[in-house]
This record gives structure tokens, sequence and C-alpha cells, in this order.
């Protein structure tokens, strides 16, 4: 490994971001689930919860693209475990979901301990989600059309928090501790 | 239709935004297209300007979901030929880009006629684009991956572009004049 890459991911590591997480609630189509990792290794996610069926996961795993070096996937059976596992970890879960009482994305406070759960391409959001989560987050649409792609919201909502996170020097220092950042530092380097 | 249904054609309507478009350099994936169309409606772009050839076009045609009716999709051979045909009517065109010296897409006004351009899944932004648009905006990534996926940028940058319009009240009077609204509002009571 030249010393510039292993200078990149140095600096990428010490950018990431242990208490912002995402997780997708039965979203299934694999290309959705590719951006969706882009958009959490751009924003300095380090897991994906995916809340899947088994043969979906395995369905995306194989082919899925060189972006899941970068960030974890970690499949959960239901939507339930993902969210109260998150909770138990301080982090407040907010579904993106497009019905009354959900507040603007951008009134949030993204520098808590944050986790995203976006809805499934078809049925959106699941009732058992709903039920445990703390709170709902919209993204204002002017048009017609009722829905974003799944992968453009969470994207759209994912910059929001970079960007709260950037102005507070959240990518300024490292955040994750010793044994974390030497485990993925070698894990990156040695695929 | 129903006067809810007609109330609603009536609002969106007068929330569209005449000086805000949208263009795409051979971005040819049916998906990727399908979810830019839907960027643009929800920021109000009432027109799409695809470069891209007549085949890749028509089979996007064919297949193109609902939104395709709230969004205008402008068919053009080459990008200069859009370009041009936009900075003519005043706008600024910006195309969206990865390089070096290329703009933090939150400084720029959105209030002034302006029309954002997208490159390609693989190629980005072809030279003849490069050559002719009046600067470049990058939406800052933090991680490992070099860029998101197409329709996830632009749905960031077109989002950032409603929030400084709404800001500025231009969503709350109708923008657009009287026979472009009645030749709409008939198209879209009337498919
Ligand atoms: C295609 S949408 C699902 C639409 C589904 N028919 C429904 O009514 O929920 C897929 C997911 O993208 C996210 N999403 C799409 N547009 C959104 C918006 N404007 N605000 C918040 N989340 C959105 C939500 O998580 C949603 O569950
Ligand atoms: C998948 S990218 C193309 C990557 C291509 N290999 C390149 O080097 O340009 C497709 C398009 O999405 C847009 N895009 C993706 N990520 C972006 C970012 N971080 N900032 C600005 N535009 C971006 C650009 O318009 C780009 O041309």
């Amino acid at each position: 490994m030249t010393p510039e890459r292993s200078a990149r991911l140095r600096a990428v590591l010490a950018r990431r971001q242990p208490d912002l997480a995402l997780v997708t609630d039965f979203v299934n189509k694999q290309r959705n689930l590719s951006a969706i990792v882009r958009n959490c290794d751009a924003a300095g996610v380090m897991q994906l919860h995916a809340v899947l069926g088994e043969e979906d996961y395995r369905a995306y795993r194989g082919t899925a693209m060189g972006s899941h070096r970068w960030v974890e996937v970690v499949r959960h059976d239901s939507a339930g475990d993902a969210i109260a596992d998150l909770q138990s970890r301080g982090h407040q879960v907010l579904a993106a979901h497009l019905g009354e009482g959900a507040r603007d994305y951008r009134e949030i406070d993204y520098c808590r301990p944050t986790a995203v759960l976006m809805g499934a391409e078809r049925r959106g959001v699941s009732e058992t989600a709903r039920a445990a989560v703390d709170g709902f987050i919209t993204v204002p649409m002017m048009g017609m059309v009722e829905s974003y792609n799944v992968s453009v919201a969470s994207g759209i909502i994912l910059a929001e928090a970079q960007r709260q996170r950037a102005e507070a020097g959240l990518y300024d220092r490292c955040r994750i501790d010793a044994a974390t950042y030497q485990r993925l530092l070698f894990e990156w380097a040695h695929p």
C-alpha cells in the first residue's frame, strides 16, 4: 500500500461518526441499497442496519459494489429489534415518513446520537417500526409526486446531518476508539 | 375531476419555478432518469433537458413512470445546444462535478435563474459541457467512495435550491404566466 493510500484510509477513519446510523425497513431493491450504502459512506455512517429477509440480503451481498467495504451492513430480522438496540445505545430513532405529524427534516438536531429509518419502496415504514421509533421526519415536496426514491430521500437527510455535524466540528477530530480504529484500518488495508 | 383534485393541480402549478432547470448530460439509466424527474417535480422544476441519444430517449419514454406528466422532458442531441439555449434565456448553468475548483453547492445563489447539469453515470460531465458551463459545484463527501449516485446528487442539490427559494418566498406566489398556467392545467387535468 502506498503512503498516500494509507493516509487516505486514516483520514476517512478519523471522520467516521459512531453515533450516526441508518436503518432500512425492508428496502429490498439492490440498486437502492447500494446507493444508500454510498450515502452512508459519504456522511461517515459506519453501520447500515438492514431489516431484510435472509434471501434478499444474500442476493444483495452477492452483487454489491465496493462501498460495502467501507460500511458495515448488519442484517436484522425485525425492525423492532434493530430500533430497540439503537435506542438502548442512546440513539434517537427517526423514521423518514410522508404522513402528517412528521417534522421537517431540517428541524432535527443530528449532532445527537441519531439513527434515521427509511421505509420500503412500496409499503413505506412498517407498522412495527412506526410504533417503535421516537419520531417522524419528512422532506418537504412542492410537486405532484408523493415521494422521493428511497435512496434520494436518505441522501437528502444525510446531507443535512453531515452539514450540521461539519458545522459542529464533528469531522475534525477522530471519534472512534483506538481499538475500532486499528481493526478497521487493518480490514480496509487488507481486503 | 373532483374539486379537491382540481385544487391540488392549481396549488402545484402555482409553485412551479420557470427559472430553475435541470440538464442531464448523457445520463442514460432509466431508473436514474426516473428518479431525477421525481426530484425535479418535487422542487418545482418544469423542464428536464435530457442530452441523450434518440434510442435511449425512446426506451426511457416507453417505460417511464407517472411523474412524466408533471415535468416536461426535452431531448437534446448535444450538451452545447442545451447549455447555450439556457444561457441565452438568462440562466447560470452549473455542472455538478467532482473535480477540483468546484464550489460547495451550498455557496450558490439558486434564486437566480439557474440550471444544474448532471454528468453521466460512468463518464461524468462531458468535455463539451465542461467547456460551456458557467461554473462547477460539488457536494462534499466525507468517505471513501468518490461519487454519489447521480439521482441522489441531483436530489441533494435541488433540495438546497428549494430551501433557498422557499425562504425567499418563491413558492408563495404564482410565477408562471397565465397562458402557460392554463395550458398546463388543461394538460394535467386531461391526460
Ligand atoms: C418510495 S417511498 C414509500 C412510499 C410509500 N408508498 C408510502 O406511502 O410510504 C420509500 C421511503 O422513502 C422515504 N421517503 C421518500 N420520500 C420522502 C419524503 N419526502 N420525506 C421523508 N421520507 C421520504 C421514506 O422512508 C419512505 O418510506
Ligand atoms: C456517478 S457520478 C460520475 C462519476 C464519474 N466517474 C466522474 O468522475 O465524474 C455521476 C454524476 O453525478 C453527479 N455527482 C455525483 N456525486 C457528486 C458530488 N459529490 N458532487 C457533485 N456532483 C456529483 C455528477 O454530476 C456526476 O457527473
